[in-house]
């Protein structure tokens, strides 16, 4: 056996050095690239991505995982998570053939501009014609696969391994009305005040505040970087060398701080990685939802706790001392932690952000089993957003055409961010278990013991458990809504006054 | 023919992308990388080379080369110069087998850690067993090509296709004695003043400065970045994505200026070649020497001349004026063109550099035709020293070890350094007749007719001309000395008043 693991992992390993140039190019992309060398970049990027697909679904590749799935059969070895991960990308990637891989980026290219266009004028009739398409294209890419329960499973499935679209739909079924009737309660209590979130904060001392955080965290900047780049990410080019990248927005300067506690939980998930999985198919995070778990717990549930900032704020009252006047740690913790229902998924608040990914979920599977037409899709938004935060886009720039996902043909992603919001808390009830004055470790910015938890119950396993199997390992239970539904309430209760 | 062309250019501009694609891993590896990310890296890079040759050298690439070749036999056209190039990278690339690269490129990685430690300790012993290794590899290598003139013909072809040793030898015979009487008519002369070049100057300002000289030269930022590295370079990753990197030097803080300069020459070269040519063998520069002629003529002919400071000396006087209080502009354009035979190539001034070339070339020549034992080396080099610049080295380190080149199997490449010299101001000296107030035009800071001729003469032809013969289309003549020894004896008179 080891002979013929040793070829499929010689033959993996070059794919994966090749997706990981591809990750350098388009990180180059967005970080540094002078305007001219967009066209030369989007060739090389394809040739980067039909080389590592022609290198992957050869006859040989596949020999090699048929031969070695009976002989590692059943067995709960890396070897065995190896070949399995492997089979299943192998067969999805043989599934699709490149025709169809060229017709959809003809497709979703001239789909990105029109939704460009779209957004920009707030009309989102220049934009339905080409969404038809690319809803065509997802029947189309359906049908490659097998019948599952649900079309939509197999779209899910791409993201998240294993996950049904029934779960998903059990699991959102029984929080909505509980975040809903939340929203309300908090609407007809007293709003906090936040005024001086929104001051001038100097760029650069933010960034070396927010740079003091997440090196306290944890995040190893010898194998690491930050830049700046329009949109905040995080890449990863080997186990060793995972960037992240930062923005300063002028009219909301502190959401620095919080995109880059996000962006370092997913790069310490990728630095936590076993090594050994590197080059195979068991490195990287095992799904986008436990992947935004990391990125949410960093970010909420460590950078907007209390005991958090009990450490950090008076470092950041000394840095900003008149932006800061007068404001107390309590009056700070709730202004970072307002909860106000908005039109825009990407600025929601920890209270409302679900109820935008579970509205877009309904809409997508409405598309994939047909019972929702594209035209139709600005006017169930807004009823919609009426009815799960009171809240009506005045056009449909603020509505239906905020999110740049379906112009790129992704769809059954939206789910993942909301899924991760609900592992981030079910890991986080289990963590407080296991260290039992965590909040005090907080309250002293010593964040070791909780990295140290991460990487050995979620970071080190890579892609060798599906999520679903993982968070059931770790938690005892499969993802479910009642922890962060406890969460949010106790939360909201106390900053609230409910 | 154009079917099978376009076969062809359709191959050839896959591997194209991915050379470009590993030349963004390295500068990346130079410029950004976090320590940690090394390993992947060289593993990435080994991967991308690998796929990249197993494109190039297939049957089909060859069979599609070898009918064009016959349909378009002996034209003057842009296709028959693709099919000429790519004929002969092909035959280069075929008679290599990957055993020998990968034989290479272990003996090579020893070798450079050796020359390292050899260095630190100024003890060729180190490096000794390694480099005897190396020039056994580079005979071996020699034995996959015909029978040549002389064998280090096959090694120079690599980085100046079309030379041969004979006509190196002769142009640097011819220019040998000359350089070395001009260098001791100017070490029995009084020697000008410089101190105030070593001062502090501040770094940034400094890195402002040289980039409003190359903005000015023409540089184009729209298709191209400087960032500082520990080296600087310049890479290319399209025609409109052609980078340089800079660094100060504390010791010699000015330096950085030049070096600008010099990398801007070979960035403006890169982005002034014909852009249909761009994913096709006829992309960049033709050779390493005319190269380095424009990276030498915006350095030496325009940086280190006295109309261009008249232009730019007010503007960096204002900038340092305590640094340079009291410094006339004469005092200063014999400063940066100081002579002082020196023992390192690369601090060497413009009178001196060619013989710390000749000399290199000398010992490579021997090492090949078996007249020179590896063990003698240190020994000629420093009798050689003595001969030509009169200095002699104190030790290995700052003799025979210095340079990186032999050390990673860069055998042959030396000479196109000084070629490059010579080249430089043989097209100077037939510009300065096509553009008659060319010294006007340098005095206003005005350089766009010159780059307009190189463009026009040099930059645009790319790879379809070999280097002697676009030489000798541009100025009647093959490469020669005569321009370039007028040059620097009239150049030193003024300066040195011979």
């Amino acid at each position: 056996m080891s002979e013929k693991l040793e070829q499929l992992k010689e033959r993996l390993g070059e794919v994966a050095d090749i997706d990981r140039a591809a990750s350098v190019l388009s990180w180059d992309q967005q970080v540094n690239m002078p305007p001219g060398g967009n066209e030369a970049r989007g060739q090389q990027l394809a040739t980067l991505s039909k080389i590592a697909q022609e290198k992957f679904i050869t006859d040989e590749v596949g020999r090699l995982i048929d031969d070695l799935k009976q002989e590692v059969n059943g067995a709960d070895t890396d070897e065995a998570a190896l070949v399995r991960v492997a089979a299943r990308n192998y067969d999805k990637a043989r599934r699709v053939p490149p025709s169809f891989i060229a017709e959809q980026a003809i497709v979703t290219s001239k789909a990105f501009e029109a939704w460009i266009e779209a957004k920009g004028k707030s009309d989102f009739s220049i934009f339905q014609p080409h969404l038809e398409k690319v809803v065509e294209l997802v029947h189309k890419y359906i049908s490659f696969f097998p019948p599952a329960d649900h079309p939509y499973d197999t779209l899910l499935d791409d993201y998240e391994p294993g996950m049904k679209t029934a779960d998903v739909k059990l699991i959102f079924d029984g929080l909505r009305p509980k975040q809903v009737k939340l929203i309300k309660a908090i609407a007809s209590s007293k709003q906090v005040k936040d005024d001086f979130l929104f001051k001038k904060f100097n760029e650069k001392k933010l960034l070396d505040f927010s740079e003091k955080i997440i090196t306290g965290f944890g995040y190893d900047w010898n194998r690491g970087r930050q830049d700046k780049a329009p949109h905040p990410f995080e890449t990863t080019f080997s186990v060793n060398d995972v960037r992240i990248t930062t923005r300063y927005e002028s009219d909301n300067p502190l959401a620095m701080l919080f995109s880059t506690m996000h962006e370092a939980g997913h790069a310490m998930y990728e630095q936590g990685v076993n090594p050994v999985y590197d080059r195979t198919p068991l490195g990287g995070g095992t799904s986008l939802a436990v992947h935004e778990s990391q990125s949410r717990m960093w970010e909420n549930l460590v950078g907007r706790s209390l005991p958090f900032w009990e450490h950090y704020y008076p470092a950041l009252k000394k840095l900003f001392p008149s932006q800061l006047d007068g404001v107390s740690l309590k009056t700070f913790y709730k202004a970072i932690n307002k909860v106000q229902p908005s039109l825009i998924r990407v600025n929601a608040d920890e209270a409302t952000y679900n109820l935008h990914v579970m509205l877009r979920l309904e809409l997508e599977i409405g598309m994939v089993d047909g019972s929702i037409a594209v035209k139709d899709l600005p006017e169930i938004w807004n009823t919609k957003m009426e009815e799960y935060l009171g809240v009506t886009p005045p056009d449909d720039a603020s509505g239906v055409l905020q999110d740049i996902h379906w112009s790129g043909g992704a769809v059954g992603y939206f789910s993942t961010y909301a899924l991760g919001n609900l592992v981030s808390v079910q890991l986080w009830e289990k963590i407080n278990k296991d260290i039992r004055n965590l909040d005090d470790q907080l309250r002293k910015g010593d964040f070791s013991e909780l990295l140290a938890w991460l990487r050995k119950n979620i970071h080190q396993h890579g892609q060798k458990y599906e999520p679903q199997q993982l968070v059931e390992k770790v938690t005892g239970s499969k993802i479910s809504s009642g922890p962060y539904v406890r969460y949010l309430t106790k939360k909201y209760s106390e900053i609230y006054g409910l």
